[in-house]
């Protein structure tokens, strides 16, 4: 059993079609994203979530957008002033993930290479890179897992953070990848899935797609991966990453921060499982990664119905935390494992 | 403005009220408590919680089943067989609780010395016994609000886990004491509650206390503990403990030991706030003390209602968590600060 597919275009590309991450693991609900405000709703609002599944949506749904657009209007002033106002808004649907900005540059570099062209063959062109995206993503992650289960035994314990899966990618996912790529190898792995507070992440989606394929997963609170660790259950630790600094510095989901400290604690190796999009040389280090906080009602509200917290009490959340590189053993790329000094 | 009362017995002695916590902090509903059965299953709900509150509740509560057994039944031996059956009763309702055990220890103490009197006498000494367990709290909690409130100076932000407050016990808790009573002193102070999942006592009960006292008080999940601590937001943690082994091994809510990993690794002091009668001296350390698992429901549900996790996926759930002492600069007692080597 597979996990569902994360998104695909419809027949005849007018619509991007994803699966709805805000209602799993009760509801398989698919959604189709008709013009581009409802893309970046959609990446705004974590329906879709995940660094590559970010790049994939954004690329997807500007080529969408465009095509939309070209087929009631002919200007070719109009079409690139179109093309730049949509790149550029949603370029801001999400602060942090550097993937987002990559994918809409790889769009702008095939746009500027074709722009001379009549705009059917600039739309053509512009789906082919999109969809381009698309496949080298599941080639990458597939890479990563490779790397990645050579590290791994038979038996070992595994603990992950967050959702750095299938379902935030096109296929394998990135920190999962060596766990799928490893269970095809036939290796049985214990898996500890945090459940990553506020959105819950891990439990919604960790849990429900290593569930969905059969591997052998136990969700734990945030709060317990130090006893869980203590008791030797343990034997790596595999993360995903929003952006990676120039020295290794990554920053990934809330909380990455204290399972690296633990690890090192624990004498755990702590791997970053990241593709190369994600490794930013522009930013020298961590501290000048922007945090992104987000709206207080994700803690203070139980998935957003319930209050559970006193009604005007401050709340601190931020979506992201910075780990330095001294906790990071290793990034698992897809094209192999880097081991400090880090010097991207 | 203090927090509500968190228990008392009413006027002829034939319940006892408590604040149902499950209900906090949207709901201030008080119950009343007429026999065992109900203070068992008030105790094992959480209902009421926290080491002191769950002593003073067994106490109390104990007595009422006492009184109420007496008034329809007068035989000496009957009665003692009652005595011994309730108080065995009421200690499975928590097991790691030592203040469960102690509290019933000190009525059954009470009980032998008393046992020739007549049973109204007897009847009357445990009421006494159980009213003075109660005002023991109190004075204990105020005496280590002093000896904390002496490590901390004007601007000072601490970080807590879970519940160790008023509402833990029957006036300023133990964890936070020293801060009530440092407010006391005129000190301003910046307190960041864990939201301790997955029953989450610190968003509903610490952030619901402190805002009622006016204290300046921010939630955060707990995997953002690392965050706070990495930007120098946090000068002490300070947490309470259920169980303290002789060589000061602490058990405590589940991500205690995680919060002083991390506050070692960030250079900032990890203060344990212990009534002496949660150390344990016949337990030599932390690894002889059982660790209740609890219903993984607590997990997977959100707050009992929603699913949030899928369908029969595996959950590890320990309520507690035992943190070597190694990781504990020390020990606030209501006779003084403990610094190791801890010899208890």
């Amino acid at each position: 059993m597979q996990p569902p597919a994360t998104l695909y275009l419809n027949q005849d590309h007018s619509a991007l079609v994803i699966l709805d991450q805000r209602l799993l693991p009760q509801t398989v609900s698919y959604i189709s994203l008709t013009d581009i405000t409802q893309v970046w709703a959609a990446i705004r609002e974590l329906k879709v979530r995940g660094a590559p599944a970010i790049g994939v949506t954004a690329a997807l749904g500007l080529y969408i957008e465009l095509k939309g657009f070209a087929a009631h209007n002919t200007d070719a002033a109009a079409f690139e002033n179109k093309f730049v106002a949509a790149k550029s808004y949603l370029s801001t649907a999400r602060p942090t993930a550097v993937n987002l900005d990559w994918a809409l540059a790889q769009m702008e570099k095939c746009f500027i290479a074709n722009r001379e062209k009549p705009i059917p063959e600039i739309i053509a062109a512009l789906g082919k890179a999109a969809k381009s995206i698309e496949s080298d993503d599941t080639d990458i992650c597939s890479r990563i897992g490779q790397h990645g289960a050579a590290l791994l035994k038979n038996g070992m314990g595994i603990l992950t953070h967050c959702n750095a899966g299938a379902l935030a990618a096109t296929k394998y996912g990135t920190a999962l990848a060596p766990i799928y790529i490893a269970q095809e190898q036939g290796l049985n792995l214990r898996v500890y899935a945090d459940e990553t507070r506020p959105v819950l992440q891990g439990a919604r989606l960790t849990a429900f797609e290593l569930h969905q394929a059969n591997i052998d997963v136990t969700l734990i609170c945030d709060n317990m991966a130090a006893t869980v660790m203590s008791k030797g259950l343990v034997d790596a630790v595999l993360v995903g990453c929003d952006r990676v600094a120039a020295n290794g510095d990554t920053a990934n989901k809330i909380g990455t921060y204290g399972v690296a400290v633990l690890a090192r604690n624990f004498g755990i190796p702590f791997y970053v499982c990241a593709p190369l999009s994600t490794i930013d040389k522009e930013t020298k280090t961590g501290s000048e990664i922007i945090i992104e906080e987000r709206d207080p009602s994700e803690v203070t509200s139980l998935w957003y119905k319930e209050p559970m917290a006193p009604k005007g009490v401050k709340v601190f959340n931020p979506a992201f935390d910075v780990t330095p590189h001294k906790f990071i053993t290793g990034f698992i790329t897809e094209n192999g494992i880097v081991r400090p000094p880090f010097q991207f």
